[in-house]
Protein backbone atom coordinates (compact mmCIF):
# COMPACT_ATOMS: atom_id res chain seq x y z
CA UNK A 1 0.00 0.00 0.00
CA UNK A 2 1.03 3.16 -0.97
CA UNK A 3 1.22 5.33 2.37
CA UNK A 4 3.23 8.49 1.41
CA UNK A 5 2.18 11.67 -0.66
CA UNK A 6 5.56 11.87 -2.02
CA UNK A 7 5.43 8.52 -3.25
CA UNK A 8 6.80 9.35 -6.79
CA UNK A 9 3.67 7.78 -8.57
CA UNK A 10 1.65 10.13 -6.05
CA UNK A 11 3.86 13.63 -7.30
CA UNK A 12 3.27 12.47 -10.74
CA UNK A 13 -0.70 11.78 -10.27
CA UNK A 14 -1.01 15.19 -8.88
CA UNK A 15 0.92 16.90 -12.07
CA UNK A 16 -1.06 14.94 -14.16
CA UNK A 17 -4.39 16.16 -12.71
CA UNK A 18 -2.76 19.61 -12.45
CA UNK A 19 -0.73 20.53 -15.49
CA UNK A 20 -1.93 20.29 -19.30
CA UNK A 21 2.15 19.95 -19.92
CA UNK A 22 2.77 16.72 -18.03
CA UNK A 23 -0.56 15.04 -19.99
CA UNK A 24 0.89 16.46 -23.05
CA UNK A 25 3.79 14.57 -22.62
CA UNK A 26 3.31 11.56 -21.13
CA UNK A 27 -0.05 11.34 -23.57
CA UNK A 28 -1.81 10.07 -20.68
CA UNK A 29 -5.34 11.47 -18.53
CA UNK A 30 -6.84 10.60 -15.51
CA UNK A 31 -10.04 9.82 -14.93
CA UNK A 32 -12.42 9.19 -11.39
CA UNK A 33 -14.69 7.12 -10.52
CA UNK A 34 -16.61 4.38 -10.58
CA UNK A 35 -18.53 5.45 -13.84
CA UNK A 36 -15.82 6.63 -15.71
CA UNK A 37 -13.44 3.58 -14.86
CA UNK A 38 -16.01 1.34 -15.94
CA UNK A 39 -16.26 3.26 -19.57
CA UNK A 40 -12.56 3.10 -20.12
CA UNK A 41 -11.46 0.93 -22.60
CA UNK A 42 -9.71 -1.91 -21.23
CA UNK A 43 -6.87 -1.57 -23.73
CA UNK A 44 -6.05 2.27 -22.62
CA UNK A 45 -6.10 1.37 -19.31
CA UNK A 46 -2.15 1.70 -18.05
CA UNK A 47 -2.83 2.22 -13.96
CA UNK A 48 -4.99 1.74 -11.54
CA UNK A 49 -5.51 3.46 -7.98
CA UNK A 50 -8.03 2.84 -5.49
CA UNK A 51 -8.31 3.39 -2.08
CA UNK A 52 -8.20 1.91 1.03
CA UNK A 53 -11.74 1.84 2.13
CA UNK A 54 -12.54 1.66 -1.37
CA UNK A 55 -10.63 -2.08 -1.44
CA UNK A 56 -12.82 -3.13 1.39
CA UNK A 57 -15.70 -2.46 -0.61
CA UNK A 58 -17.03 -6.17 -2.01
CA UNK A 59 -18.04 -3.66 -5.19
CA UNK A 60 -14.48 -3.41 -5.87
CA UNK A 61 -13.46 -6.97 -6.56
CA UNK A 62 -16.40 -6.90 -8.76
CA UNK A 63 -15.45 -4.10 -10.21
CA UNK A 64 -11.83 -4.48 -10.85
CA UNK A 65 -12.50 -8.55 -11.38
CA UNK A 66 -8.81 -8.98 -10.84
CA UNK A 67 -7.01 -6.33 -12.29
CA UNK A 68 -4.14 -5.61 -10.75
CA UNK A 69 -4.50 -2.51 -8.82
CA UNK A 70 -2.01 0.09 -6.29
CA UNK A 71 -3.91 0.65 -2.97
CA UNK A 72 -3.45 3.85 -1.77
CA UNK A 73 -3.71 5.15 2.00
CA UNK A 74 -7.18 6.97 2.14
CA UNK A 75 -5.39 10.11 3.43
CA UNK A 76 -2.83 10.44 0.33
CA UNK A 77 -5.85 9.36 -2.39
CA UNK A 78 -7.61 12.61 -1.26
CA UNK A 79 -4.17 14.17 -2.32
CA UNK A 80 -4.02 12.62 -5.46
CA UNK A 81 -8.21 13.11 -5.89
CA UNK A 82 -9.62 16.41 -7.80
CA UNK A 83 -12.74 15.92 -6.65
CA UNK A 84 -13.66 16.81 -2.91
CA UNK A 85 -15.33 13.37 -2.01
CA UNK A 86 -13.74 10.79 -3.82
CA UNK A 87 -15.27 7.87 -4.96
CA UNK A 88 -12.35 5.88 -4.31
CA UNK A 89 -10.79 4.83 -7.79
CA UNK A 90 -8.74 6.74 -10.26
CA UNK A 91 -6.93 5.63 -13.41
CA UNK A 92 -4.17 6.45 -16.01
CA UNK A 93 -5.37 6.05 -19.18
CA UNK A 94 -3.80 6.57 -22.21
CA UNK A 95 -4.66 8.86 -24.59
CA UNK A 96 -6.36 8.14 -28.45
CA UNK A 97 -5.54 9.94 -31.23
CA UNK A 98 -7.59 10.89 -33.93
CA UNK A 99 -7.11 12.19 -38.11
CA UNK A 100 -9.09 15.04 -38.97
CA UNK A 101 -10.73 12.42 -41.55
CA UNK A 102 -12.36 10.47 -38.30
CA UNK A 103 -13.39 13.31 -36.63
CA UNK A 104 -14.80 14.45 -40.19
CA UNK A 105 -15.16 11.72 -41.91
CA UNK A 106 -17.89 9.03 -42.77
CA UNK A 107 -21.76 9.34 -44.63
CA UNK A 108 -23.08 12.67 -44.01
CA UNK A 109 -21.08 13.64 -41.16
CA UNK A 110 -22.48 16.42 -38.54
CA UNK A 111 -19.26 18.56 -37.22
CA UNK A 112 -18.78 20.39 -34.64
CA UNK A 113 -15.97 23.49 -34.58
CA UNK A 114 -15.24 25.00 -31.52
CA UNK A 115 -13.24 28.12 -30.91
CA UNK A 116 -11.51 29.50 -27.85
CA UNK A 117 -13.69 27.45 -25.30
CA UNK A 118 -12.64 27.83 -21.87
CA UNK A 119 -14.93 26.93 -19.50
CA UNK A 120 -13.82 23.15 -18.98
CA UNK A 121 -17.43 22.40 -18.16
CA UNK A 122 -18.93 24.10 -21.08
CA UNK A 123 -16.62 21.97 -23.20
CA UNK A 124 -17.23 18.35 -21.53
CA UNK A 125 -21.14 18.94 -21.37
CA UNK A 126 -20.77 20.18 -25.14
CA UNK A 127 -19.13 16.37 -26.00
CA UNK A 128 -21.73 14.72 -23.93
CA UNK A 129 -24.54 16.60 -25.70
CA UNK A 130 -22.66 16.26 -28.98
CA UNK A 131 -22.36 11.94 -28.67
CA UNK A 132 -26.21 12.12 -27.79
CA UNK A 133 -27.38 14.26 -30.80
CA UNK A 134 -25.58 11.60 -33.49
CA UNK A 135 -22.52 14.23 -33.93
CA UNK A 136 -19.44 12.70 -36.07
CA UNK A 137 -16.61 14.41 -34.38
CA UNK A 138 -15.20 17.78 -32.61
CA UNK A 139 -12.16 20.25 -34.18
CA UNK A 140 -11.16 22.47 -31.30
CA UNK A 141 -9.24 25.33 -32.09
CA UNK A 142 -5.41 25.09 -30.42
CA UNK A 143 -6.69 27.99 -27.94
CA UNK A 144 -9.76 25.89 -26.42
CA UNK A 145 -9.36 24.40 -23.01
CA UNK A 146 -7.74 21.14 -22.55
CA UNK A 147 -10.00 18.78 -22.85
CA UNK A 148 -8.09 16.99 -20.42
CA UNK A 149 -8.59 18.83 -18.18
CA UNK A 150 -10.19 16.87 -14.69
CA UNK A 151 -13.53 19.14 -14.85
CA UNK A 152 -13.87 18.24 -18.48
CA UNK A 153 -13.22 14.82 -18.08
CA UNK A 154 -16.14 14.37 -14.98
CA UNK A 155 -18.54 16.81 -17.66
CA UNK A 156 -18.22 14.18 -20.39
CA UNK A 157 -19.71 11.40 -18.16
CA UNK A 158 -17.63 9.03 -20.26
CA UNK A 159 -17.98 10.49 -23.98
CA UNK A 160 -14.70 11.77 -23.94
CA UNK A 161 -13.81 7.50 -24.66
CA UNK A 162 -16.16 7.81 -27.32
CA UNK A 163 -16.23 11.07 -29.05
CA UNK A 164 -13.60 11.60 -31.99
CA UNK A 165 -12.01 15.42 -31.73
CA UNK A 166 -8.59 16.81 -32.63
CA UNK A 167 -7.08 20.47 -31.88
CA UNK A 168 -6.24 22.34 -34.74
CA UNK A 169 -3.68 24.64 -35.40
CA UNK A 170 -4.75 26.04 -38.22
CA UNK A 171 -8.48 26.79 -38.77
CA UNK A 172 -8.21 28.35 -41.84
CA UNK A 173 -7.14 24.99 -43.25
CA UNK A 174 -9.38 22.80 -41.23
CA UNK A 175 -12.63 25.24 -42.75
CA UNK A 176 -11.00 24.45 -46.24
CA UNK A 177 -11.19 20.69 -45.60
CA UNK A 178 -14.72 21.07 -44.34
CA UNK A 179 -15.43 22.95 -47.72
CA UNK A 180 -13.84 20.13 -49.74
CA UNK A 181 -15.71 17.45 -48.27
CA UNK A 182 -19.43 19.44 -48.93
CA UNK A 183 -19.50 19.93 -45.50
CA UNK A 184 -22.14 23.33 -44.95
CA UNK A 185 -20.57 24.91 -42.01
CA UNK A 186 -22.69 27.55 -39.85
CA UNK A 187 -21.79 29.94 -37.55
CA UNK A 188 -23.98 30.72 -34.73
CA UNK A 189 -24.22 34.44 -35.00
CA UNK A 190 -25.70 36.94 -32.95
CA UNK A 191 -25.49 38.75 -36.11
CA UNK A 192 -27.39 35.62 -37.91
CA UNK A 193 -30.18 36.35 -40.27
CA UNK A 194 -31.58 32.96 -40.67
CA UNK A 195 -33.33 31.10 -37.57
CA UNK A 196 -31.16 28.00 -36.59
CA UNK A 197 -34.48 26.34 -37.25
CA UNK A 198 -34.99 27.64 -40.60
CA UNK A 199 -31.76 25.55 -42.30
CA UNK A 200 -32.01 21.98 -43.26
CA UNK A 201 -29.30 20.01 -41.91
CA UNK A 202 -29.91 16.76 -43.17
CA UNK A 203 -26.76 16.42 -45.61
CA UNK A 204 -23.33 17.12 -44.39
CA UNK A 205 -22.94 19.97 -42.08
CA UNK A 206 -21.28 21.89 -38.97
CA UNK A 207 -21.57 24.12 -36.63
CA UNK A 208 -19.27 26.67 -35.35
CA UNK A 209 -19.26 27.70 -31.68
CA UNK A 210 -17.24 30.70 -30.27
CA UNK A 211 -15.87 31.93 -27.18
CA UNK A 212 -18.31 32.02 -24.10
CA UNK A 213 -17.62 35.97 -23.79
CA UNK A 214 -16.68 37.26 -27.06
CA UNK A 215 -18.19 34.99 -29.96
CA UNK A 216 -16.49 33.94 -32.52
CA UNK A 217 -13.32 35.71 -34.18
CA UNK A 218 -14.14 37.61 -37.47
CA UNK A 219 -11.67 35.42 -38.87
CA UNK A 220 -13.48 32.33 -38.55
CA UNK A 221 -16.60 33.35 -38.63
CA UNK A 222 -16.30 35.26 -42.15
CA UNK A 223 -15.43 31.62 -43.87
CA UNK A 224 -18.66 30.20 -42.39
CA UNK A 225 -21.26 29.16 -45.12
CA UNK A 226 -24.12 31.23 -43.42
CA UNK A 227 -25.01 32.82 -40.16
CA UNK A 228 -27.79 31.57 -38.16
CA UNK A 229 -29.08 32.71 -34.97
CA UNK A 230 -31.18 31.61 -31.93
CA UNK A 231 -34.35 32.97 -30.86
CA UNK A 232 -34.07 34.86 -27.95
CA UNK A 233 -36.90 36.47 -25.38
CA UNK A 234 -36.56 38.84 -23.13
CA UNK A 235 -33.46 40.64 -22.34
CA UNK A 236 -31.08 37.59 -23.12
CA UNK A 237 -28.29 38.62 -24.79
CA UNK A 238 -26.71 35.21 -25.39
CA UNK A 239 -26.94 31.75 -24.37
CA UNK A 240 -24.40 29.91 -22.54
CA UNK A 241 -22.16 28.04 -25.17
CA UNK A 242 -22.80 24.51 -24.43
CA UNK A 243 -26.72 25.22 -23.79
CA UNK A 244 -26.43 27.25 -27.65
CA UNK A 245 -24.55 24.03 -28.87
CA UNK A 246 -27.10 21.97 -27.19
CA UNK A 247 -30.15 23.81 -29.62
CA UNK A 248 -28.64 23.32 -32.78
CA UNK A 249 -27.23 19.60 -31.96
CA UNK A 250 -30.47 18.94 -30.81
CA UNK A 251 -32.36 20.43 -33.69
CA UNK A 252 -30.61 18.79 -36.86
CA UNK A 253 -30.57 15.62 -34.95
CA UNK A 254 -34.72 16.06 -34.95
CA UNK A 255 -34.74 17.05 -38.81
CA UNK A 256 -32.28 13.99 -39.55
CA UNK A 257 -34.30 11.38 -37.56
CA UNK A 258 -37.55 11.88 -39.08
CA UNK B 1 -12.66 53.92 2.69
CA UNK B 2 -13.37 50.85 4.61
CA UNK B 3 -9.84 49.28 5.11
CA UNK B 4 -10.58 46.21 7.48
CA UNK B 5 -12.05 42.72 6.78
CA UNK B 6 -13.69 42.69 10.30
CA UNK B 7 -15.69 46.10 9.74
CA UNK B 8 -19.27 45.21 10.93
CA UNK B 9 -20.92 45.31 6.87
CA UNK B 10 -17.85 43.73 5.35
CA UNK B 11 -18.06 40.62 7.72
CA UNK B 12 -21.94 40.65 6.77
CA UNK B 13 -21.19 40.93 2.92
CA UNK B 14 -18.82 37.45 3.71
CA UNK B 15 -21.92 36.30 5.25
CA UNK B 16 -24.80 36.46 2.97
CA UNK B 17 -21.89 35.54 -0.06
CA UNK B 18 -21.70 32.10 2.12
CA UNK B 19 -25.12 31.45 4.05
CA UNK B 20 -28.40 30.91 2.59
CA UNK B 21 -29.98 31.56 5.81
CA UNK B 22 -28.10 35.27 6.05
CA UNK B 23 -29.59 35.81 3.33
CA UNK B 24 -33.16 35.01 3.85
CA UNK B 25 -33.07 36.47 7.26
CA UNK B 26 -32.29 39.50 5.73
CA UNK B 27 -34.13 39.10 2.71
CA UNK B 28 -31.48 40.25 -0.19
CA UNK B 29 -29.08 38.61 -2.15
CA UNK B 30 -25.45 39.67 -3.56
CA UNK B 31 -24.50 40.43 -6.84
CA UNK B 32 -20.61 41.12 -8.49
CA UNK B 33 -19.83 42.69 -11.61
CA UNK B 34 -20.43 45.32 -14.05
CA UNK B 35 -23.39 43.38 -15.73
CA UNK B 36 -24.94 42.34 -12.74
CA UNK B 37 -24.96 45.68 -11.25
CA UNK B 38 -26.11 47.51 -14.36
CA UNK B 39 -29.14 45.18 -14.78
CA UNK B 40 -30.55 45.33 -11.41
CA UNK B 41 -33.81 47.03 -11.20
CA UNK B 42 -32.93 50.29 -9.51
CA UNK B 43 -35.80 50.62 -6.47
CA UNK B 44 -34.55 46.63 -5.72
CA UNK B 45 -30.61 47.89 -5.08
CA UNK B 46 -29.46 48.19 -1.62
CA UNK B 47 -26.46 49.09 -1.34
CA UNK B 48 -23.14 49.37 -3.44
CA UNK B 49 -19.89 48.59 -2.36
CA UNK B 50 -16.81 49.14 -5.15
CA UNK B 51 -13.38 48.90 -4.85
CA UNK B 52 -10.54 51.36 -4.64
CA UNK B 53 -9.01 50.87 -8.13
CA UNK B 54 -12.36 50.73 -9.44
CA UNK B 55 -13.62 53.90 -8.15
CA UNK B 56 -10.35 55.43 -9.68
CA UNK B 57 -11.89 54.38 -13.06
CA UNK B 58 -13.87 56.77 -15.53
CA UNK B 59 -16.46 54.04 -16.27
CA UNK B 60 -17.12 53.82 -12.28
CA UNK B 61 -18.64 57.48 -12.65
CA UNK B 62 -20.50 56.48 -15.58
CA UNK B 63 -21.96 53.23 -14.40
CA UNK B 64 -22.76 54.64 -10.81
CA UNK B 65 -23.80 58.17 -11.86
CA UNK B 66 -23.87 59.87 -8.97
CA UNK B 67 -25.17 57.38 -6.89
CA UNK B 68 -24.09 57.15 -3.06
CA UNK B 69 -21.74 54.27 -2.97
CA UNK B 70 -19.25 52.57 -0.13
CA UNK B 71 -15.40 52.42 -1.33
CA UNK B 72 -13.46 49.52 -0.09
CA UNK B 73 -9.86 48.92 0.01
CA UNK B 74 -8.89 46.40 -2.65
CA UNK B 75 -7.49 43.75 -0.51
CA UNK B 76 -10.95 43.57 1.33
CA UNK B 77 -12.95 43.77 -1.47
CA UNK B 78 -11.13 40.62 -2.56
CA UNK B 79 -12.42 39.24 0.90
CA UNK B 80 -15.79 39.89 0.31
CA UNK B 81 -15.67 38.88 -3.26
CA UNK B 82 -16.95 35.41 -4.19
CA UNK B 83 -14.51 35.49 -7.56
CA UNK B 84 -11.41 35.32 -8.44
CA UNK B 85 -11.01 38.53 -10.12
CA UNK B 86 -13.32 40.39 -8.32
CA UNK B 87 -14.83 43.90 -11.11
CA UNK B 88 -14.56 45.87 -8.31
CA UNK B 89 -18.11 46.45 -7.64
CA UNK B 90 -20.60 44.38 -5.88
CA UNK B 91 -24.66 45.18 -4.61
CA UNK B 92 -26.93 44.01 -2.40
CA UNK B 93 -30.26 44.02 -3.77
CA UNK B 94 -33.52 43.26 -2.17
CA UNK B 95 -35.57 39.94 -3.06
CA UNK B 96 -38.63 40.28 -5.18
CA UNK B 97 -41.27 37.70 -4.10
CA UNK B 98 -43.65 36.48 -6.79
CA UNK B 99 -47.16 34.46 -6.74
CA UNK B 100 -47.72 31.14 -7.84
CA UNK B 101 -50.10 33.34 -10.36
CA UNK B 102 -47.43 35.18 -11.41
CA UNK B 103 -45.14 32.13 -11.90
CA UNK B 104 -47.84 30.08 -13.76
CA UNK B 105 -50.06 32.62 -14.66
CA UNK B 106 -50.89 34.36 -18.02
CA UNK B 107 -52.43 33.07 -20.98
CA UNK B 108 -50.73 29.58 -22.58
CA UNK B 109 -47.89 29.72 -19.95
CA UNK B 110 -44.74 27.98 -20.53
CA UNK B 111 -43.59 26.47 -17.36
CA UNK B 112 -40.27 24.88 -15.82
CA UNK B 113 -41.04 22.67 -12.91
CA UNK B 114 -37.38 21.74 -11.32
CA UNK B 115 -37.53 18.85 -8.44
CA UNK B 116 -34.20 19.14 -6.35
CA UNK B 117 -31.84 20.77 -8.43
CA UNK B 118 -28.38 20.73 -7.13
CA UNK B 119 -25.65 22.41 -9.09
CA UNK B 120 -25.85 25.94 -8.65
CA UNK B 121 -24.57 26.79 -12.30
CA UNK B 122 -27.32 24.03 -13.36
CA UNK B 123 -30.25 26.47 -12.21
CA UNK B 124 -28.72 29.92 -13.17
CA UNK B 125 -27.95 28.05 -16.81
CA UNK B 126 -31.89 26.92 -16.62
CA UNK B 127 -32.96 30.51 -15.43
CA UNK B 128 -30.92 32.09 -18.66
CA UNK B 129 -31.99 29.57 -21.07
CA UNK B 130 -35.83 29.93 -19.78
CA UNK B 131 -35.82 33.92 -20.49
CA UNK B 132 -34.39 33.05 -23.68
CA UNK B 133 -37.30 30.76 -24.84
CA UNK B 134 -39.93 32.59 -23.04
CA UNK B 135 -40.41 30.64 -20.17
CA UNK B 136 -43.48 31.78 -17.70
CA UNK B 137 -41.97 31.04 -14.44
CA UNK B 138 -39.88 28.42 -12.76
CA UNK B 139 -41.58 26.51 -9.95
CA UNK B 140 -38.59 24.78 -7.52
CA UNK B 141 -38.85 22.26 -4.69
CA UNK B 142 -38.13 23.19 -1.56
CA UNK B 143 -34.45 20.88 -1.70
CA UNK B 144 -33.32 22.53 -4.72
CA UNK B 145 -30.42 24.40 -4.81
CA UNK B 146 -30.71 28.34 -3.11
CA UNK B 147 -31.68 30.54 -5.91
CA UNK B 148 -29.13 33.37 -4.41
CA UNK B 149 -26.22 31.40 -4.69
CA UNK B 150 -23.13 33.67 -5.62
CA UNK B 151 -22.75 30.94 -8.81
CA UNK B 152 -26.40 30.46 -9.57
CA UNK B 153 -26.38 34.46 -9.48
CA UNK B 154 -23.58 34.36 -11.90
CA UNK B 155 -25.00 32.08 -14.36
CA UNK B 156 -28.47 33.67 -14.28
CA UNK B 157 -26.19 36.30 -16.19
CA UNK B 158 -28.94 38.83 -14.88
CA UNK B 159 -32.19 36.34 -15.48
CA UNK B 160 -32.30 35.91 -11.44
CA UNK B 161 -33.89 39.74 -12.14
CA UNK B 162 -36.57 38.84 -14.35
CA UNK B 163 -37.81 35.34 -14.43
CA UNK B 164 -40.55 35.18 -12.11
CA UNK B 165 -39.76 31.93 -9.50
CA UNK B 166 -40.67 30.07 -6.70
CA UNK B 167 -39.81 27.41 -4.29
CA UNK B 168 -43.10 25.57 -3.15
CA UNK B 169 -43.10 22.67 -0.19
CA UNK B 170 -45.71 21.06 -1.49
CA UNK B 171 -45.65 19.58 -4.56
CA UNK B 172 -48.73 17.66 -5.26
CA UNK B 173 -50.13 20.80 -4.45
CA UNK B 174 -48.46 22.96 -7.05
CA UNK B 175 -48.95 19.88 -9.60
CA UNK B 176 -53.04 20.05 -8.86
CA UNK B 177 -52.56 23.75 -9.57
CA UNK B 178 -51.63 23.11 -12.34
CA UNK B 179 -54.13 20.88 -13.28
CA UNK B 180 -56.58 22.97 -12.27
CA UNK B 181 -54.96 26.03 -14.42
CA UNK B 182 -55.37 23.35 -17.60
CA UNK B 183 -51.08 23.19 -17.96
CA UNK B 184 -50.11 19.92 -19.41
CA UNK B 185 -46.94 18.72 -17.38
CA UNK B 186 -44.53 16.85 -19.32
CA UNK B 187 -42.00 14.95 -17.46
CA UNK B 188 -38.42 14.60 -18.75
CA UNK B 189 -38.01 10.70 -18.11
CA UNK B 190 -35.90 8.07 -19.35
CA UNK B 191 -38.88 5.85 -19.41
CA UNK B 192 -40.57 8.41 -21.65
CA UNK B 193 -41.92 6.74 -24.86
CA UNK B 194 -43.04 9.66 -26.87
CA UNK B 195 -40.45 11.59 -28.48
CA UNK B 196 -40.03 15.16 -27.03
CA UNK B 197 -40.70 16.62 -30.58
CA UNK B 198 -43.38 14.26 -31.26
CA UNK B 199 -46.00 16.56 -28.39
CA UNK B 200 -47.41 19.52 -29.31
CA UNK B 201 -47.08 22.25 -26.46
CA UNK B 202 -48.30 25.08 -28.90
CA UNK B 203 -51.04 25.42 -25.78
CA UNK B 204 -50.64 25.66 -21.86
CA UNK B 205 -47.75 23.60 -20.88
CA UNK B 206 -45.10 22.61 -18.28
CA UNK B 207 -41.86 20.53 -17.89
CA UNK B 208 -41.05 18.18 -14.92
CA UNK B 209 -36.97 18.18 -14.66
CA UNK B 210 -35.79 15.98 -12.02
CA UNK B 211 -32.12 15.54 -10.07
CA UNK B 212 -29.01 15.45 -11.69
CA UNK B 213 -28.04 12.29 -10.84
CA UNK B 214 -31.47 10.42 -9.66
CA UNK B 215 -33.83 12.40 -11.70
CA UNK B 216 -37.42 12.86 -10.82
CA UNK B 217 -38.73 11.07 -7.66
CA UNK B 218 -41.47 8.46 -8.55
CA UNK B 219 -44.11 10.31 -6.30
CA UNK B 220 -44.11 13.93 -8.43
CA UNK B 221 -43.47 11.80 -12.05
CA UNK B 222 -46.77 9.77 -11.41
CA UNK B 223 -48.53 13.00 -11.27
CA UNK B 224 -47.43 14.12 -15.10
CA UNK B 225 -49.55 14.04 -17.64
CA UNK B 226 -47.03 12.19 -20.07
CA UNK B 227 -43.55 11.12 -20.26
CA UNK B 228 -41.29 12.19 -22.89
CA UNK B 229 -37.78 11.77 -23.77
CA UNK B 230 -34.96 13.08 -25.32
CA UNK B 231 -33.68 10.42 -28.34
CA UNK B 232 -30.08 9.80 -27.59
CA UNK B 233 -27.02 7.95 -29.43
CA UNK B 234 -24.30 6.36 -28.85
CA UNK B 235 -23.49 5.47 -25.19
CA UNK B 236 -25.02 8.41 -23.71
CA UNK B 237 -27.61 7.58 -20.46
CA UNK B 238 -28.58 11.15 -19.84
CA UNK B 239 -27.86 14.80 -20.55
CA UNK B 240 -26.63 17.10 -18.40
CA UNK B 241 -30.08 18.93 -16.25
CA UNK B 242 -29.53 22.39 -17.66
CA UNK B 243 -28.90 20.88 -21.29
CA UNK B 244 -32.17 18.86 -21.13
CA UNK B 245 -33.93 21.61 -20.06
CA UNK B 246 -32.76 23.81 -22.89
CA UNK B 247 -33.45 21.20 -25.58
CA UNK B 248 -37.31 21.07 -24.73
CA UNK B 249 -37.67 24.61 -23.84
CA UNK B 250 -36.42 25.12 -27.10
CA UNK B 251 -38.54 22.90 -28.67
CA UNK B 252 -41.64 24.45 -26.77
CA UNK B 253 -40.28 28.05 -28.07
CA UNK B 254 -40.11 26.38 -31.50
CA UNK B 255 -43.59 25.28 -32.25
CA UNK B 256 -45.26 28.37 -30.13
CA UNK B 257 -43.58 31.42 -32.23
CA UNK B 258 -44.53 29.02 -35.90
Amino acid sequence: MITSASNMQMKNLVRLQKKGRARREQDVFVVEGMKMYREAPREFIEKVYISKSFSEKAEAGELLGGRNVEVVDDRVFQSISDTKTPQGILAVIRRQHYTLEQVVGGEKPLVLVLENIQDPGNLGTILRTGEGAGVTGIVMSADTVDIYNPKTIRSTMGSVYRMPFCYAEDMDQVMRNLKQKGISVYAAHLKGSADYDAVDYRGSCGFLIGNEGSGLSERLAAQADGYIRIPMCGEVESLNAAVASAVLMYEAFRQRKS
